[in-house]
């Protein structure tokens, strides 16, 4: 683990010296945990070419000595960071031009830099450590296999206990326990649990609409496992399903097997897209598939890359994306299946094992 | 409720032109939500003297003409909401100089502001709404409070269920489900769940700890109702308490019964919180309550007011806080007993209905 860290911060100061800047101040906790190991939730922390300093505030004392140990100097604080940050500042030799993460850092926070830290030159960058986190390691990528398996266990469990009668809250309920139970350290995003007409809504979360017999039932859910995540989702019918249902189905699990079978790494983001979308058009669905087919993950539920319509931005080798189509028709309902899919050098490797087949349940 | 909405606006507007700004853009989501009842997670509002205008995107465009109706005049943009505010500014007329909410822009959407948004001249603004979602009326109270039932009860059956030999992760599945099962809409925070040594980590969340008779056992959870939020902590022993347990939960007890008694609306933040500290002082614990004694909560679970060591703002007439001393001892574990109070003009008036005798569970 330090061996790795060290990597990361080596392979960050090849990106200072790229931006031309000295050193860099870090506010987003996934890039801080990325390269410090520490999975608390108030840090700043300040990479030089020569040494890596931490802040945090007296809560975290204990944690972040075992967590990031010796990797860097630490500083605990009691008022505020950037105080701690200032203070720190006065002490360091050879560092002028310092870069801040543009994408990571609020405005307010932005004037401390113009007012309180008139001794650095500020540059803001983008996406230097999101870049170093796309490709996973062999390491993360078994984080992440594991969280797929939190997740695809605790599914199994709560698909046997639907019933009609149920609200969508209580659905949500036992899905949220089984992955407790099966290991789940917190849920990378509330899960979507939509059902009927509800299911046909992209962004439905969980309401206490009642699930009747015939309808489709939409899960979308994550687990997350020593900080990595998973994302996956699932639509089932309860009780028998129609002609109608089991056709949209069928194209949405084609369209994902296309997908998750072909994506490589080096394809543009669009490219991948258009695997899935190009069937979904040919069966006449084009229009009822209005999102994208996928996007990164790993320490964050949401990062880099993106499969979608406008992106152009190759896919890295290495990185774990979501695939996941779906049809959505307003009043009716929709479908979705979804996967996490690492684009191995050899090829794609699913890693979330879950049946495609449509179930019926209750 | 729109008349409710609309006199926020007003109020907003009063805002502005104390500012000297001839409108605002909104980019907090709570803020948001206050002002229009809108309750997705893509949104940009300009609020004028004369207009409000609505920017989201197609996943929300037929629930925000159900939350939003006609107090805004609505966009739906296919790209980006920047885009969209761009685009309307072409329209405005009388709009020269726009505040934006420096707390919630992150520098690189602020870069737009001045490499896109060159029609206006641009001006940080901090807590325009944040101010006025402060003092609660009576119907977000009753929010509040059912939000406060739904944990209360959400605890009740988890109590039930606790026994030696479960994870906290288990205990936190308990308790989400319950949550669940009594309404709650999502989760205002991840659950802490901390048992015996733990339960002295101020941050600690659950973990695959097994609970062990005799351990003191710290649940810090919430639930949310229509966007409010609850927040409460109870502490209980797993088994027969110790004399030493009791005695520490019994200063806990005290000090929050006295601060939850004797706090007031226009009491300074720093006086809130010298009410429980004092207590815990002069019992010999003073050091071991390492964290202030409350926030507000509302649609968000930590906003206005502060009741802090540091504070000399005086808390709001209406604003509904937390009160939640603590003592914590590091290798033996720790006690907080949490409620959610609000600052009526006629005194504190509790909101979380539950026990604060020391529970000895399973």
């Amino acid at each position: 683990m330090a061996d790795r860290r060290s990597a990361r911060v080596a392979a960050l100061r090849d990106g200072l010296t790229a931006a031309h800047i000295d050193a860099l101040v870090l506010t987003s906790l996934p890039n801080v945990r990325y390269l410090t190991g520490f999975s608390g939730t108030s840090a700043l922390l300040l990479v030089t070419q020569r040494d890596v300093h931490f802040i945090t505030d007296f809560r975290y004392d204990t944690q972040v000595r075992d967590e990031v140990g010796d990797l860097a100097t630490i500083r605990i604080e009691q008022q505020s960071l950037w105080t701690g940050l200032w203070n720190l500042g006065a002490s360091l030799e050879g560092v002028e031009i310092v870069g801040f993460e543009s994408a990571h850092l609020l405005h307010r926070d932005f004037q401390r830099l113009l007012t309180d830290g008139t001794r650095w030159q500020w540059r803001p960058q983008l996406n230097l450590v999101e870049a170093l986190r796309e490709s996973k390691d062999a390491d993360e990528v078994a984080l992440i296999r594991r969280a797929g398996e939190i997740a695809t266990r605790g599914l199994a469990k709560t698909l046997k206990e639907i019933r009609p009668g149920m609200s969508e809250l209580n659905v949500a309920g036992i899905l949220e326990h089984a992955l407790r139970d099966e290991g789940s350290e917190e849920f990378p995003f509330p899960a979507i649990v939509a059902s009927g007409p509800r299911a046909a809504l992209p962004h439905a979360r969980a309401s206490s609409r009642v699930i009747e017999r015939g309808d489709l039932l939409l899960l979308d859910f994550g687990a997350q496992y020593k900080g990595y995540c998973s994302d996956v989702t699932r639509t089932v019918v309860v009780g028998r399903a129609s002609s109608e249902q089991r056709e949209i189905y069928d194209i949405v699990k084609h369209a994902n097997a296309v997908a998750a079978s072909s994506v490589r790494a080096g394809m543009k983001g669009q490219d991948a897209d258009g695997l899935a979308r190009r069937y979904i058009e040919e069966r006449g669905y084009g229009d009822a598939f209005g999102h994208s087919l996928g996007h990164g993950l790993g320490l964050e539920v949401h990062e880099a890359p993106r499969l979608a319509k406008t992106v152009e931005t190759p896919l890295g080798t290495g990185a774990v994306v979501t695939i996941e189509p779906g049809i959505y028709r307003p009043g009716w309902g929709g479908v979705r299946i979804e996967d996490d899919v690492h684009l191995a050098a050899s090829g794609p490797e699913i890693l979330t094992d879950f049946t495609r087949e449509l179930l019926e349940v209750a």
